[in-house]
This record gives C-alpha cells, structure tokens and sequence, in this order.
C-alpha cells in the first residue's frame, strides 16, 4: 500500500483545493487595492517595486479625474456586456442542461429497463454493482455538478477580468510593470478559482457519492463521468458560442469602422467597440476557461473510471485511485509558488522582460512540478500495481507511472515552445510571413497556411511521443494522466493565457478614455506579448485535448465492451474517414457561423452612424447595448448548427452504426481534428503578430514594410482579418469536437452496447 | 469456370488494347488535318458540322498568313519548352529509377538471403514459390516497365497536347463548336492512349513473366506490383514537380506582369509567358495523367495480388484473375462509344451548350460502363468464388462483385457532380464566394475555405459507402475493384480534362497571335468549362487514389503478415496521429517550393525587363527559353524535399518501427490527405470560377461585382492566386503521398516483415 494514508488523502486534497481558493481572492484583494474612484491614494502603496519614479507622470493636457471616471465607466459598460452575454447564454444552458440530463437519465436508465435491482457488474462479472438506475441518476447529478463548477468558474473569471482591465490601464501610467502585475495577479485569480473549485467540487462529489456506493468502486466512477460530460458541455457553450462572439463582434467593427469610416481601432465613436471588449472576455476567458476545465475534468474521470477497475479498486486503495486528484491538488501548490516568481520575487522594469517573464513561468512550473509529480508517486502509490488494459490486467510500477505524468507535462512545455516558436514575431517564421506581404495579400496568406501547416510537426511528435510512453507504461489510465500531467499547471497556464485579453482590454479603454500615446504604448506591449500566450495557451488546450480524448477514447472502447479496434474492417474505416472528416464540416459551419454573426453586427453599426446625428463628430454616443445585444443573440443562435453536429454524431452514430463505427468516428476525428486546430490556431496568430510587427517596426527589417496604411501592411491587414475565425474560433473549437463527441460516447456507451448498431441489426 | 475461356481473354484484352490505340490515333490524324502552313485549305473539310456559315470569318485587320504562321511559332515554343522540360525531368527521373531499382533488389533480395532456392509460399505454407531472388528481379523489372509506359504516355500525351493548341485556336475562328471539337478530339488521344498502353504493357508483362512463373500466381502476381510502384513513382515527378513548375511559371508571370507592369495576362511581352503556358501541359496534362495512370496500375496490381491468393489462383481461372484487365478492356469500348457523342453525334452551337456536352460524357460513361460491368462480370466469373480476407477465405457471388465495381463507378460520378457544384460558377457557392468580395479579400478567402470544407462531407460518404459495400462484399479484393471502377471511365476522364489545358493555351496563344476579341471570347468560355472540368477530374483523381490506397494498404497488411491494425494499441495509434500529419508536412512543402520557384521566376523576369531595351514597347523579344530553363530547374530542385518526404517516410518507419506502425501511418495519411486534398482542389477550383464570374459579367448579381478593376474583382483576383499552387500543387499532389506510400509498403512488405521494426526489437 502506499506511504500516504487514507485519511491523509482526505486531508490533503480539500486543503490543496482551499490554498488555491484563498490565494486567488488574496490576488483578487491586491488587485481591489487599485481604486477606479477618482480619489488618488493608491499610488502611494506598494512602493517596494521601485516605480516611485513614474509616480509623479500626469496625463498631458487631460484632467486626472475625469481619466480615471471614464475608465472606470468603459469598464463598467464592459462588464455589463459580459455579465448580460452570460446571462442569456445560461438561459439556453439551462434549458440544454435540464434536456440533456433528462436525456443522459433516460438512456442510462434504459440500460437495464429502469431496473432496482443490483446486477453483476460491467468488468467484474462476479461482484454484485448498483443497480443502473442508480448509475444513471448519479451520472446526472455529476453532469449538473460539473457544468455548475464550470458556469462559477467561467462566471467570477469573467468578473475579475472586466474588474482588473480599467485597472490595468490606470497602473499603466506608473509603469509598465505595475501593469504587468495588476494584469497577471488578475489572471491569476481566474487560473487558481478554476483549478482549485474544478478539484473541490469533484472531491466534494466522490466524498457524497461514497456514501451510496461504499467499496462498489466501479460504479462510482462511472457515475462520476458525468461530471467530465458536464464540464465538457459548458465548454460548447464557452468555446463555441464565445468564438463566434467574440469575431463576430471584433470582425464587424472592423469592417464599418477601420474599413468604411476609417477611424482607428477601439475608437469610442464606433457602436460596436464595447462588444469587441466584451468579445475578448468572452472568447479568451470564459471560452478557454471552460475548454481547459472540461480537458481536466475529463482527464480525471477517465483515469479514475480505469482505476476502479485496476488493483487500486480490486483492493479498495483510495489513495492510489485518488492520485489523479493528488496530483492535481500539488499542481495548486505548485502553481503558488510559481505565481510568487512573477509577481513578487522578479520585476519587470522594462518591455522586454515582459515577454521572457511569461516564458519563465512556464519553465518555472514545469521544472518544480516534476519534482512534485515524483513526491506524490512516491508516497501515493505502491510501487507495483495493476492497470485495466481492454480486458486484462497489466503489471506497472510507481516510476513507470511517474514518467507517464512526466511525459505528457514537458510534451505540454514542448508544445508551449514550439507554439512561441512560429507564431512570436521574434522569430524567423513570422518575419517571413511578415516579409511575403511585400508581393501581396496572396503571398501572405500563402505563406500563412504553410506556417500554419508546418507548425504541426513538432507538437504531433510530441504528443505521439507522450501517447507512446504512457500508452506502453500504462494503457488509457497512462495517457489520462499524461493528460492530466499536461494540465498539472493549469493554474499558470490559465494565469498567462487570461493576462491576454486584460491587456487587450485594458489597451482599448486607454484608447476610448483618451489616454496619451504613452499609456498606449505600454498597453501595446503588454498585449503583444499577450497574443503569443495566447496562441501557447491554445497549444496546450488543443495538446491535452488530444491526449483527454484518446484517453476518453479507451475508456468508451473498455466500457462498450470492444476489445479490437480493427481498421481492417469495413464498419471501422468508414467511421475513421468520416470522423476525419468531421473537423472539416464542423470547421465550415462555424467560420459561416462567424461571417453571418458579423453581418448582423455591420448592418447595425452602419445602422446607428447612419441615424445618430453627431456621432462621427463624437457629439453623441453610441447605442452599446444594441451591439452587445446583437452579438450575444447571433452567437447563441449561430452556434446550434455546429453545437448539434457535435453532440448529436455519437448518439446517431452510436445508436444506428454501433460501437465499432463510432470508435472509427473517435479516432479519425481525433487523429485528423487536431492537425487543424494546431494549424489554425497558428496560422492566425502568425498572421496577428505579422502585422504587429509591420506596426511596431522595431527591426530596420520591419521598418522596410511599413508604416502603418503601406502596401505590405495592408496585406498584413487582410491576413489578419483571415485569421481571426481560424484562431479564435474554428481552431479552438475543435478542442471540443473531439472531447465532446469522446465523452458523450463513454457516458452513453452501456446504452450504445446494449442497443446500438440498429442499421446492422436489421 | 466462367462463361469466357482463358483463349478467349488472351485475345479479348489486347484486341481491346489495340482498338484503344488505334482510336486515338484516328483522332490524332483528324486533329492534325488542321493545317499549321498558311495555305488556307483546311477549312472546306468536315463541312458536314454546318459551321460553314463560320468560314468566311476573316480576322479583322490582321493578314490571315500571319496570323497563322505566328500561331505556329508560338505552339512551336511552347512544344519546345514542354519537350525541353520533359527531357530535363527525365534525366532526374532516370538517375531516380535506377537508384530505386536496385534498392527494390536488394531489399526483397534479401528478404531470403538473396536465395536461389524455391521456398514455401508466403500464404500457402504448403506449396512452393519460386526464390525470392526472382520476386526482386521481377518486382524490379515490372517497376521499370510501369515508370516506363508512364513516361511514354505522359509524354505523348504532352505532344497531342501541344500539337493541338494552336490548331484549337485556329479552329476558333470557324466557331465555337469546331474548336471544341478539335480540343476535345486531342483529350481524347491522352485518354485512350494512356488506358490502352497501360493495359498492353500490363497485359504483355503478365504473359512474359508467366513463362517462368508458370502457375505459381502468388509469385507473379508479388512481381507485377512493382508496375504499380514504377506508375506511382513517375506521378511523384509528374504530379509534384509538374505541379510546382505550373504554378512557379504562372504565379511568377503574373506578380510581375500582371501586378508590377500592368500588362495583362498571356501578353507575348511578358518573358515567362510561355512558360506559363508550358505549366499548364506539364501540370494538368503530364501530371494528372501519371497521376490517374498510377492509380490504374496501383488498383489493377492491388486488386491481381489479392486474386492470385483467392479461389481464382487456387482454381487456375485465368480469367477471373485477369477480371481487372477485362474491365478496364470494357472501359476502353465503353469510353469509345461515348466519345462519339461528343465528336459526332452531336454538335455544339453554341457557348452555353459546352458544359453540359461535357458534363453529358460522365453520364453516358457511367451508364454504359454499368451495363459493360455486368457482361464482363457474368461472362468471365464463376458464380460463386472466393477471395482472400486477412487470412480466412470468404465466399462471394459474381453480382456482389459487381457491385463492388458499380459503386465505384457511381461514387465517381457523384464526386464528379458535386465538385461541378461547388466549383462551377453556375451555382450559389461560387456565387456566394464571389458575392463575399465585396467586403474585400479577407471574407473572399474565408468564405473561400469555408466551401472548401464543405465540399468535402458528400464526397466522403461517397468514398465511406463504396468502401463500406465493396468491403463487406469481398474484402480489400472489393475496394481494388471499387477503384477499378471508378477508373474504368478513364480514357473519358483525361480526355475532358485533358481538353482544359488544351483550351486554356488556345486561348493564350489567341492573345499572343493579337487575334481579335471574338476569337478570345470563344476560347474563354471553352477555357471556364475546362475550370470545371479540371476540378471534376481532381476529385475523381483523389477519389480514386482513397480507394486505391486502402486496396494496397489492405494488400500490404496481407502481405506483411498483420492480422489485425488495432487502433487500441501504442505502436498503431502513434502511427495514426502521425500518417495524420504528414499531409500537412508534405503540403507545407509544395506551397513553399512553389513560393521560392516562383520567387525565382519573378527575378528572371524583372531582370528581362530592366535589361532588354523595348521590350514593354513589343519592339524586342524577350527570352523565352531562360523562364523555361528556370521553371523546369526550379520544380525539380524544390521537388525534392516533399519527395524524399514520400518515399523515405516508409522505409524509415518500416524499418525502425515495423509494419504495426507503418499501417498506422497508411491509414492515417489516407483519412487525413484525402480531406485537405479535395478541399485544397475545391477551394482553388471555387476561387478561380469566382474571379471568372465577376470578369465575365454574365447575370445581374455578376455585374454588379465587377467589372474587371473594381475593388471586388481585386479581392477576387487575390483569392485566385491564394488558390493557384492550393488546387493545382499541394491539393493534387497529395494523392501521390497516400498512393506512394501505401505502393511502396506493399513491394517492400516482406523485406518489413522479415527485418522491420529495429528499434522495438533492441
């Protein structure tokens, strides 16, 4: 057994939770310290920074007060924006949920014909395991909860977004260091709320759920997938209608603003600025907020439904059936620690260091939480054991393990890297996007998709690497907590990815309050560095996206009883090449989806400069709210087509074709989805960065492409433009193609056993 | 035994053969009694077409001597230009197959030690084989043959083609319909002559190998896949080089003249003109016709090997062994009688009657070639038989056979029809491409490659069912047979498309010759139908390549001894996410190696027109030759790295990581590259057709777009060359990454299986 006691387990995990908990709302305080009310008594605090030089900085020609009113006025008209999208996306959740509980419920109770009674279980034929009534109620309850955890978590990052981005802005006069903290302490909170409630509330439910189920193991965890599919749900919403969102907004203020009135970009003038604004929350907050929860949820079911039916179920070791949770909660300490390395034992004094400051802090978390992965294989897990492996049992050994978590975190660093690598404008590739602009739009937009296409070698080598150790070391549970590895640092990841969008935001409040060109530079920078983290942010999710759903993957196959996935058979091939081709339908509709949302947004924007007299001449302001309205409306209703695609391929596929399809459908979507979403997520943000970099013209090479309305930069431009959808929409969303349509079929695979495959039964 | 006794096949196939032959070069003749001297006496032939009304057409203001004579030295340099790139190719082709000659003879040489002894047969353990030194001889001696009969039709049908080019445009001033049929009639020489070669040389190497072989089928039919893997070899050159030298000359010619000088496209003042016109031969010509003639040879050897090892080699029916010749035999009378619809029993009047005529030939193929599937199959199969399957032998009757045929056929018609929707601009997904302009480049390319996407799903359930019948039916013996059948139609294929290039240098060589506006606007609207048609036959191209690819996948599976390729295990699934990639690896290198051959291009011709006094006053000539030079050295360098990729790829992972792995990697990049091949082709085709729309200016929505300068037609013009190396490099190219590399597995399989997987094995 291994060193770590059962009622220590107990312990550590809800304390790890609790740290993460407390250390975010102390993040959330510091931050709070920033006062957006005119008094000016904050700058005197915290002046250990060294910034006291810039203290004495005051806005040119423009009366403090009202600076810091207006700031404070945009925010809050950005808020609103958000809080009102997120109320009205979980109207439509809510209704989603309620049906598709009901629906989870039905299916899962049907198994067995609603029956009371106790019956032999799935893997154990000779023990006795609750009836499948109970399995389905539970499952239900454990989607609720999951969707629940991540409505909160999505909701109070969102609200410490929208809190910390006019503060941003206003530490942006003190220095760009101030900002970056105030930027960062703010992603924080959101990274830690989400990893530390996603921890609690799956602890809070196993605990409860024991109570019913006692040492029947299995059915406990099978019950607790739910929550994995709940998260996951959420992430739809998150992800997908937040995608369409966010460019439907952000594309159709460009198009009438930047294109037909030709006024700069986040100018208070244009109606849809606000919804742009808010667009960034949504989609880079929210959005990535819930597609990593659901990863991680999901990660954690999967190894905790394997190993209640490897030897640590078999011989009731809850510690060791606990280590993906043990491992999550050192990730939380972890994280603290590394947190402290950005905002307190280092400063940023300069704009340069912003950009190596974030790189650290992946390095940083990675290289500390090997050591932590190793402390808790030690003392969680025996030093053999054995692993569920399709219908055998496989002997593995503590270190086998420990590589296995090892692998899947530095394939994450690796991919975060290589990400950087081809989509940071310091390097080679994207100068020479940059450099195709000289020939034109078409060169560049060339050039771009080779970039993008390119840019998938190394990370698929990485995560084939990582699928093949802990594929070989341990089966699926090898790979769920190679995943779970990957997420480990989630708390950073989210810190760094979340610091983004403030920094955008908080540069586009600067902008409409009329802050100087300073303030505006500084903002810049920080979002510069922002963009790249963003798209590293992206390649982890789709990285441990990939690895979650071939972990989620092997646990459908095991629970449907298939033994073989066989290409060589018909049944099989059709499913793989038309799960191959399903990224590519999916990927259609939601660029379409985007197009469409972003005509409804111009034809309101030309709208209101074509009835509000003055607004042009910035005599009258402009109808936010309609905007917002707009967006939040044609997000929600562009996203049923794909929402549909997604969740209802495994039910008709699952029911009508069978398991053995429906495993072909899973791999070819996984194996042929990621390549995509890799490639368009890198894609745009070269094209992003190639522009700002014609911008910035920091290089005499950059300075050759520009100035800003030059011939190359205009074709940067339109490069950019193409790359919105794929970065931040259609890319992104395919996380969820592939994790969705995975764990609905492990959810439903008693069901798709037991009566699916209907076509071939005729 | 079958109806048609075996003396009976041995005169029915090459009598077939013959008859092909024959026919294309009754066409040829016809075609070249359109005289290129100025004697005018050509046009009082063939009066019975009714286009005499045409004749006393004379070119307004310009000396009908002239005229012609011009015409002819132009198709004189773009003959020598295609000839010059030929032999050049072919030197790099000779030194290429040597190497891979011997290489194929040492590596199935010493699968047995570079044994002379007769061993036990690799499927029936019982009988005796001949040595495995005469396979590799053999193998090595048919892989000559196919590289050679590919050449040769490659080549002759370069030489039809631009031997027929000025003769269309000449015909163009007698109307429209005498034009198309000369065009028409020269397609059709590269049709028949590349079915009918292809089937005598395979026809002729089975009768001389059988010398030796003897009734030892499985040994001669192993040495005859190396016909295949020599036709696949040359599509690599042909397809990949071909492809990179189209687009190098045409996007070259276009950034300087078009964009720097203003001066319009096939202007004779520009240098790389003709090499622009000698891309369209060496790409759409010589390219896809080593292309499709791959696939024949790839199928018809895939489809031989599985026959050998069924009842059909165990029973001696040297018939229903030879039942892929006899239908490819049938194909060539079938694609005969068709082809007479077009040239003589109809006629074409006028512009608007051209697409359907074309558009006609599929559908007259498909339904006769259904009735000629059904003859052949009931007179040369026994009623019942049966065929290989992965070890175990399966019972199949001859009308599920022809089903497997038949829904091969028909699936090609259905990929046909939807290309013709998704890329001609007579139907609303063009339209709304073209309509998307008006927002500018950005939205033209993302709506560009939203249809892309989409183009994809209905061909996809088309290849999923013929797969999932012909499977079913009769294994991978079936889904040879499915390809055989949407190859069958061949000779009708190539001819219509081989017409678009033919077409499109008509009128080229029209502008150059300075003939008037009429006889531009007929070759126009031959050249929009050959858009279309163009588009059609790469989706038939990567239809068939997906189904060929998994009959030699299948048949490489057999031959390396795997039993089952179960995803569910880490050797295959690494395999899989990678196979996945490589299409985005491979095509990150075309569009590159089109972008840095172009990039040279662009050098050259900047440099003529510094350098030559007058030439942008048309008072001197530019230099030709050194843009052609340029172009065939710069496709032959660039080919290289994506090449290598192709080939090295198995026998790197065969070799280090064994067959497991290797058949993960087939089937990945056959599911992954099939997808981005048909939309990269889509995409391209949807572009091209939507430019085109505008310019032509044909219904009121059209007009209100245009006319040619107008911003849309701007944005347009940027999506067409975005689409140029995506439809006619990367996109087409990628059939010969998934065929290749499943062809090249099956001829090494034994050396794999014997020595393969080194680093699992230390």
């Amino acid at each position: 057994m291994a060193l770590l006691p059962d009622l220590g387990t107990e312990i550590v995990i809800p304390v790890c939770a609790v740290i993460g908990i407390i250390f975010s709302l102390i993040q959330w305080v510091l931050v709070s310290r920033v006062k957006l009310s005119p008094e000016r008594k904050e700058a005197n605090n915290n002046s250990k920074n060294g910034f006291n030089d810039c203290l004495i900085e005051e806005e040119e020609g423009i009366n403090e007060q009202n600076v810091v009113l207006e700031c404070a006025n945009i925010q809050s008209a950005i808020s609103e924006g958000a809080t009102s999208f997120l109320f009205t996306e979980y109207q439509y959740v809510g209704v989603f949920m309620v049906a598709f509980a009901i629906l989870i419920f039905l299916f899962l109770g049907s198994v067995e014909g609603f029956s009371t009674k106790s019956q032999p279980c799935t893997y154990n034929k000779e023990k006795f395991c609750k009836p499948a009534l109970a399995t389905a109620a539970f499952s239900t309850v454990s989607f609720l909860l999951g969707a629940f955890t991540s409505v909160i978590s999505g909701f109070l990052g969102m609200k410490i977004a929208t809190f910390a981005n006019a503060r941003t802005t206003l530490e942006a006069r003190k220095g760009v260091g101030k900002a970056f903290i105030t930027a960062f302490r703010s992603g924080a909170v959101m990274g830690f709320l989400l990893a530390a409630n996603g921890l609690l509330v799956l602890y809070i439910a196993i605990s409860l759920f024991k109570l019913y189920y006692g040492d029947d193991w299995e059915g406990l965890f099978e019950s607790i997938t739910g929550y994995g599919l709940g998260g996951s749900s959420m992430a739809l919403f998150g992800r997908v209608g937040g995608g369409i969102y966010t460019k439907a907004a952000d594309v159709g203020a460009d198009l009438v603003g930047k294109v037909e009135r030709n006024i700069p970009e986040d100018d208070p003038r244009n109606p849809a600025v606000i919804a742009d604004n808010v667009g960034d929350n949504v989609g880079d907050i929210a959005g990535m907020g819930s597609d990593l929860f659901g990863s991680y949820a999901e990660s954690s079911c999967a190894a905790l439904v394997v190993a209640s039916i490897s030897s640590f179920g078999i011989d009731h070791d809850f510690t060791a059936m606990l280590y993906p949770l043990l491992i999550s909660s050192m990730g939380i300490l972890v994280c603290l620690i590394t947190t402290l390395f950005a905002t307190d034992f280092f400063e940023i004094k300069a704009v340069k260091e912003i950009e190596p400051a974030l790189k650290r802090q992946l390095i940083i978390s990675t290289a500390i939480m090997t050591i932590g992965i190793a402390i808790v294989t030690w003392t969680c897990l025996p030093p053999t054991f054995t692993i569920f492996n399709f219908g055998a049992q496989k002997v593995v050994k503590n270190w086998q393990l420990f590589l296995c978590v090892a692998v899947g975190l530095w394939a994450g660093l690796i991919i975060g890297f290589v990400t950087e690598y081809y989509t940071s404008n310091a390097y080679s590739p994207v100068q020479d996007v940059a450099d195709s602009c000289r020939t034109g739009a078409a060169t560049n937009v060339i050039f771009g998709l080779a970039l993008g296409y390119k840019s998938v070698i190394i990370p698929i080598f990485a995560i084939a690497i990582s699928i093949f150790v802990s594929f070989s070391f341990a089966a699926m549970y090898g790979i769920a907590v190679a995943a779970l590895g990957m997420l480990s640092t989630i708390a950073t990841g989210l810190a760094i990815d979340a610091y983004g969008p403030i920094s955008d935001n908080a540069g586009g409040i600067a902008e409409m309050a009329g802050m100087s060109h300073r303030i505006r530079e500084r903002t810049d920078a920080l979002d510069a560095a922002g963009n790249t983290t963003a798209a590293i942010g992206k390649g982890f999710a789709i990285g441990s996206a990939a690895l979650v759903s071939l972990a989620l993957f092997g646990a459908f196959v095991s629970r449907a009883g298939v033994s073989t996935v066989d290409v060589l058979t018909p049944k099989v091939f059709i499913g793989l090449i038309v799960g191959a081709m399903l990224p590519y339908w999916f990927s259609a509709m939601t660029m379409k989806s985007v197009g469409s949302a972003a005509l409804k947004m111009v034809e309101e924007v030309r709208r209101q400069f074509n009835t509000i007299p003055g607004l042009m001449e910035g005599r009258a302001k402009p109808d936010y709210a309609t905007c917002v309205k707009i967006s939040t409306d044609a997000s929600i209703k562009e996203m049923i087509p794909p929402g549909a695609l997604v969740m209802l391929t495994p039910l008709i596929v699952g029911t009508f074709f069978g398991v053995e399809t429906l495993s072909g459908v899973l791999a070819g979507s996984l194996v042929s989805g990621v390549q995509i979403a890799i490639s368009a997520s890198n894609t745009g943000g070269a094209w992003d960065n190639a522009k700002k970099y014609i911008e910035a013209g920091a290089s005499e090479h950059a300075r050759t492409l520009g100035p800003k309305g030059s011939e190359p930069h205009k074709a940067a431009v339109i490069g950019d433009t193409i790359g919105d959808p794929l970065k931040d929409t259609s890319g992104p969303s395919l996380n969820i193609l592939i994790k969705l349509m995975a764990v609905e079929s492990l959810v439903f695979a008693p069901f798709f056993a037991t009566h699916g495959g209907l076509l071939f039964k005729i």
